[in-house]
């Protein structure tokens, strides 16, 4: 087994086995590129380092040994020589860079023996000791993790003591001193010497490495953006280049574009005399790379070609690091850079214009992710430097929002008349529906990512940060506690739903704008995608944004959402009380022409797009109170007692309501119910169609059936509704009934199911809930001690479980399309909206995916990047 | 398509088709018995009645007539003839025999005409209107469904103004009379006259039998006895012979051995110059079958020849019904005879002593599930015909008891010190547990057949009653009022577990004895069957008597029913509310003893038999209290405030407690726990080995995962925990670590679980609720409806559902075995228990299915059941 490659054996598609920053470096050796000639580890040594608890075996030290002596006859010195040193850097490089990660070890090699040598060689001993001393610093702090700010201390102190400001006015005697004084601490704190041995030090470095890959940070940041864990890293030693050598030496980091407008020109910074981090670290003010050009002409030209070949090589923008060595240029990185949503979008249509690649090429490079953050308001980025957050929770929607705090829905819509608010509740319920749509914001102080508040606010395409326990609210008091400070009603905060930061007092936002780049790009995408794009929308204005933002229908209208409304309300409440059918039947009645009402709108926003309305679906508890005050005063209203209201109440209180009288199982307990909403939905289908010549075909789901006898109960209600109503009408009125597979059982049986059904609707959020046996309201407690002991690499809540969820999906499609070859299928959960997951259902032959609004266009991009990576019809 | 047979084209083996009874009459008729001849319109035409919308197609009419000029030819009658009439009875025939369905309409083809036609035949003009009225008596009521009663009450008035007692008093005019009143009577209901047309008769009982395929007696008795609603039923046309000729003519029923006691003799009654139901309407008393040798020895004698022979052909206990036209002797019907527990054992291991069958036949006819009654006690047969129960409920847990009533936990553990109780309760939790135990029967107002309290008294094999809404419970007051009866606390009420039935007042009970007949048929169940049988058992004697009543090992130890004895639960507690790590393992070590001790009992009472013990399962807010004064009380105990105990709990609340903090989500967060329990478990292992020498390998349960990392987590942590005691301790012991797979996705990905999981031990209860989606707690508030609708033929958390919860099961079987060869896989669910659940694991090649002790001898019937059907190595 071949553990490690000079960067001459490897090139630029060999990402998997020698991380991003290899292959890059094999790439640009191979392109003839100036490169400091080294090696890499690969990343299966690491895999191997993990696999044997965490050490590295004798085959896997051997052969960095091996390619050490090889790089020593290359560079034509020793590694440890005194006479002619080989000093190295070591790096981490995982196939996709990750900040969590150790970064950087340069001088590695160096010890007293070996520096004195380097000062005979060089003859310049500020140099050489300048570099000693950084070498032990940042293996301290690396490897050993010793805190970066001992050693900083040490060097202020010294130059307190001498009166100077920056580093580059040290002298030899200052840095050996250093050297020194920084040995003496790292035996104080590790109770022995600083390893003098440089394969000792090679080794530790390496470990350090391989190590850093599961550390806290690494580990979340994999999580946020879905690296898995078992890639491992890579471990580049490469030969050192100095740019702290003198003034004719120096190193810096370019753009080829602008990474935060797009713009194309040179970007970028570096400063002569230094190393490493000296750029980046605000020791001394960078220069800009447009200076470089005065500087050294000559260098400035040849890094403009390199950067130049770099970009056309690897069709885009590239991020790159170089040092200056006496006057000689060297390349140490280049990467396709990381840059602003605006900036991406910007860099796909001028690189397409600029013939540099295809658009296909292009859409390939926009991370979906990004465009959320082009469509909700951010907060001003200059502001938000000034400003500390006084705790955090889930950025459970994206956008930022500030506004006066109130601590009930009632309180927040009344409020909201007078300017912009934010509700703030320990976790919202379906009662709270008009607060949360008045608010410019949501903050909960319990509850995830999936919650209630969660969901109805990406829906809704507000602003939420959820789960935030920091937040101590007194509801009575009218007052709320975080960290210490108190907040009280009316006063303003502000949310940041991407970050999940929270501030007290006023921060200003800037709008989102959705430049011409963006609908270009949106455009492409819909002339490469196969899979449909649709919208979760339960009113006509959310429709209509959607349609706005690329919709090609509704894939799930919640009917239950009308149902909180305030004229609508009583009668809802009046049918769950009902003693008897004949009771129900006459609350029904009342909704009836609301219900009617609420479709027409829908139907007429949408045109002759196709609309899937999900039949009710929550157990009616959800729509009573729960206080005995409000229950008293609802009795009052509806002339019954308070006991018998509480009775009823109790009587439909649940064990474990998720799984309980909810769904399809209303419509086989009360038929009548699924008559109203058929009888609402067929009408006004009728009347638009009437009224507009639109062709409706409306889409009537049944959810959460387990059986096909389950599900063919309740469609044989809906059509004898149906039918009845369109034979009286004399309209010509297609519709399809189908239904929402979100139960394991559903999955497993979907043949059955599919001989009844014309179309499937994967609801992926219960689904997941059913196939893990948690709930998404529960799981808040457990679930991040399943992140750091690494069992879960994301949330399947978040990102679809292809492993688990998505065989009983793929089954379901299977037995669904062999029962019925036309079904149509899509997915209407919160996953219709994330990226990773969107692939998986263009793999699995979904026609279509079903997200909010705002997700729309994530999903159209996702959805063109898919069709790319796995083309289908 | 032939949808109709001649007697004499069936046969026995025809019962599919042909459904029992036609099969058997077939089969006599081949056997050259004296059958009337007929004919029988097939299951197959039942099916495509309902196929085709509840008509009857005119191919199936028309194949209806042509067997009936058939039967014309063979009888040398003519149906609606005048002069020579063919009569016929009508009569359904399932596949098995269903008490719910329609039965039998005699005298069909009778009309005005038709009887002046037979009185000139028969010179009998009494017979002839005594027949017609019966027609029209039972056309009315099996075919229109009039009231029985009606017809009754016009008889008795007739009767009455004769002043007679009995029909047999009756005279012609009488019947004439009634013939008249019965047909204005129809008029009057049904709005038209009485069909005089043979062939309109014919047809409509010959759809009233289809029909009574789905009325809700038939689908309630098809739930309970597990018949598949698709089966259909058939329709027996028969030619009549007539028991109420005159003095020389009768009818009868018997059986071939007595029905009760098993005995071998013959046993029934009969009844002269009577028809059809007379026996056993009670119109007149019958005479024992005994006294028929006297009344007609050459009938007697020929019957007994034709019973034994019937019974040497079948194998079995055959129950007859007969018909003596004018001194000759017809059969009418032959069937396999209902019996007894104790006559199926007793009739078993007579036939294989007689040599009429092997054990093997003899084993395939004894109904596992009726083997429940003979192990509780049941209440005396006299004493229950004299008593009317006051309720019912579910019948949860089987058997009888009677004792005084009371209403908490507590009271009842007092009460039960000084005689039998009852625990009535709204429904139980795991506090109840010790009150529950010492009472005699538990009675439940709310919660299903898989309640908690439902559960855990089928554990403990206590009589059970759940959700027997009518109970209404006034714990304050100390009392219960059920349907307008109030019941103080002290007071006796007597509850059947067996039926369900609730009465005020005492009962005497009989004890269960298991008689030598069941050790003989169990053992014969040993020799057979290939799967083993385990029992779920907590506590050393449940563990002992589960051994008593066969069982070959323990399945599943719920270590949490130990948490809540009243000598640990403080300890419980404090762990819960344990703000640390710290404080949590100073907890853990004040439980570490009594769990050790719990296990030592344990591994003695099972010597080397396997025993599979659970980690901790249940979510911790079980053990903590609801009420505030529970709470003030336990946190003065605590030594806490009630502020913060009331918090530590609120924080616990879960909103769906069966997918929240529970299972080894419990071991992933605080891996103290598992580590506390693995060590108790490894060291009582250790010490009852070194004390008894025993080689006990404890197979430890890790419950709930759904992933396979999830599982080694915890499993890293009980083996770290076990090798480092196993190493300290100098004995050899070895031990497994395997998973209660009970979460769909711990099917879905078995395999990868399987890599690191010694044994699977299937939950199929939990498994049930998450492939369905609904949970048990919350399933009884719409299960009923499903079953009226015939959504679902049975319950599925009662018989395993094999179409979608047993694809999951067989999934993670084929998975894990591609993993593991050989892995051991069991169940330790409900189903364990249950025949048709123990047929599908045995199929699909579980090692073991573990029960509750009570149902361990159905398991192993059912096991050997399953292995001479399904052979296998």
């Amino acid at each position: 087994m071949k553990y490690v490659y000079l960067f001459s054996e490897g090139n630029g598609g060999m990402r998997e086995l020698l991380g991003g920053k290899g292959a890059n470096l094999a790439e640009m050796v191979n392109l003839g590129m100036p490169v400091p000639m080294g090696f890499t580890v690969t990343t299966e040594a690491c895999t191997k380092y993990y696999e044997d608890g965490e050490t590295i075996a004798p085959e896997v030290e051997a052969q960095i040994f091996e390619y050490m002596s090889k790089l020593e006859e290359i560079c034509g010195k020793k590694f440890g020589d005194k006479n002619n040193p080989l000093l190295v850097s070591v790096r981490s490089g995982a196939r996709a860079s990750m900040p969590g990660m150790m970064d950087t070890i340069l001088n590695l090699g160096l010890n007293d023996t070996v520096a004195q040598g380097m000062v005979k060689l060089t003859g310049n001993p500020r140099f050489v000791y300048d570099s000693y001393r950084r070498f032990i610093q940042m293996f301290s702090d690396v490897v050993m993790e010793l805190p970066k700010s001992s050693f900083e201390g040490f060097i202020d102190e010294i130059k307190e003591r001498k009166g100077v400001q920056y580093d580059s006015e040290l002298t030899t005697e200052d840095f050996q001193e250093l050297v020194g004084t920084f040995k003496k601490f790292y035996k104080e704190k590790m109770g022995s010497d600083f390893p003098s041995d440089p394969r000792v030090q090679l080794m530790e470095a390496v470990k350090a490495v391989f190590r850093s890959w599961n550390n806290p940070r690494a580990i979340a940041y994999r999580r946020l953006n879905d690296i898995p864990g078992s890639w491992g890293t890579a471990v580049n030693v490469q030969s050192m280049v100095f740019g702290n050598m003198g003034d004719d030496s120096g190193t810096g980091v370019a753009f080829t574009r602008d990474p935060s407008t797009g713009e194309k020109k040179l970007y970028g910074e570096f400063l002569m005399n230094a190393q490493g981090e000296d750029v980046v670290a605000g020791i001394r003010t960078p220069q800009s790379i447009n200076q470089l050009k005065e500087t050294n002409p000559k260098v400035y030209e040849e890094f403009v070609a390199i950067a130049n070949k770099l970009e056309k090589h690897y069709k885009d923008m590239q991020d790159m690091e170089f040092t200056i060595e006496k006057g000689k240029l060297y390349m140490l990185q280049t990467r396709n850079g990381k840059r602003t949503a605006f900036a991406a979008l910007r860099v796909a249509v001028d690189m397409v214009n600029e013939g540099m690649c295809t658009k296909e090429e292009a859409i390939l490079k926009i991370d979906p992710k990004q465009l959320d953050s082009l469509l909700h308001p951010q907060f001003d980025a200059e502001a938000l430097k000034k400003v500390k957050p006084v705790a955090s929770g889930l950025a459970a929607s994206p956008g930022a929002a500030c506004g006066a705090v109130y601590f009930t829905a009632e309180d927040a819509k009344q409020a909201a008349a007078r300017g912009p608010v934010l509700l703030v509740r320990n976790e919202t319920s379906p009662e709270d529906i008009e607060g949360m749509a008045a608010a410019q914001g949501i903050l909960t102080a319990t509850g995830g990512r999936t919650s209630h508040a969660a969901v109805v606010a990406r829906g809704m395409g507000t602003c939420c940060v959820a789960g935030c326990g920091a937040i101590k609210i007194n509801e009575e008091g009218k007052y709320l506690t975080v960290n210490g400070v108190r907040v009280n009603e009316g006063e303003i905060m502000s949310i940041d739903g991407t970050t999940g930061n929270v501030y007290v007092g006023a921060i200003p936002t800037v709008e989102a704008s959705v430049s011409g780049d963006f609908a270009t790009v949106m455009s492409w995408t819909d002339e490469i995608r196969t899979l449909k794009v649709r919208t979760n929308a339960d009113t006509p204005a959310d429709a209509a944004a959607a349609v706005k933002l690329g919709a090609e229908g509704i894939g799930l209208t919640r009917t239950e959402h009308m149902f909180f409304e305030a004229d609508r309300i009583p009668a809802v409440r009046e049918m769950i009380i009902s003693e008897n059918e004949e009771q129900r039947r006459k609350a029904l009645d009342k909704l009836l022409p609301m219900q009617r009402n609420d479709f027409e709108g829908i139907f007429k926003a949408m045109g002759e797009l196709p609309v899937t309305i999900r039949l009710l679906d929550p157990p009616l508890h959800e729509f009573l109170p729960t206080d005995d005050e409000d229950i008293a005063e609802l009795a009052e209203n509806m002339g019954v007692s308070f006991e018998y209201l509480k009775a009823t109440i109790r009587g439909l209180h649940e064990t474990n309501p998720m799984m309980g009288h909810r769904g399809c199982r209303l419509a086989v307990t009360y038929p009548e119910i699924a008559e109203m909403q058929a009888r609402a939905i067929v009408e006004a289908a009728i009347n638009v169609k009437k009224e507009t010549g639109y062709n409706i075909v409306p889409e009537i789901m049944i959810p959460l059936p387990g059986e096909a006898k389950e599900f063919g109960f309740v469609k044989n209600v809906v059509k004898k509704t149906a039918d009845a109503i369109i034979a009286e009408s004399g309209v010509e009125l297609k519709y399809m009934v189908g239904t929402m597979v979100e139960i394991p059982r559903a999955c497993l049986t979907a043949d059955e199911i599919a001989r009844e059904a014309e179309f499937f609707s994967f609801g992926t959020n219960d689904l997941t809930q059913m196939t893990f046996g948690f709930s998404r309201d529960d799981a808040g407690k457990f679930l991040d001690a399943y992140f750091e002991k690494q069992i879960f690499e994301n949330d399947p809540f978040e990102r679809l479980d292809q492993t688990g969820v998505g065989k009983l999906v793929e089954t379901a499609c299977k037995l669904g399309r062999s029962a019925r070859p036309n079904i149509k299928l899509g997915v209407c959960g919160e996953h219709g909206g994330e990226p990773s997951s969107v692939e998986f259902f263009h793999r699995v032959g979904l026609d279509y995916v079903s997200c909010s609004p705002f997700r729309v266009p994530i999903a159209r991009l996702a959805a063109a990047q898919a069709q790319l990576k796995y083309p289908r019809q």
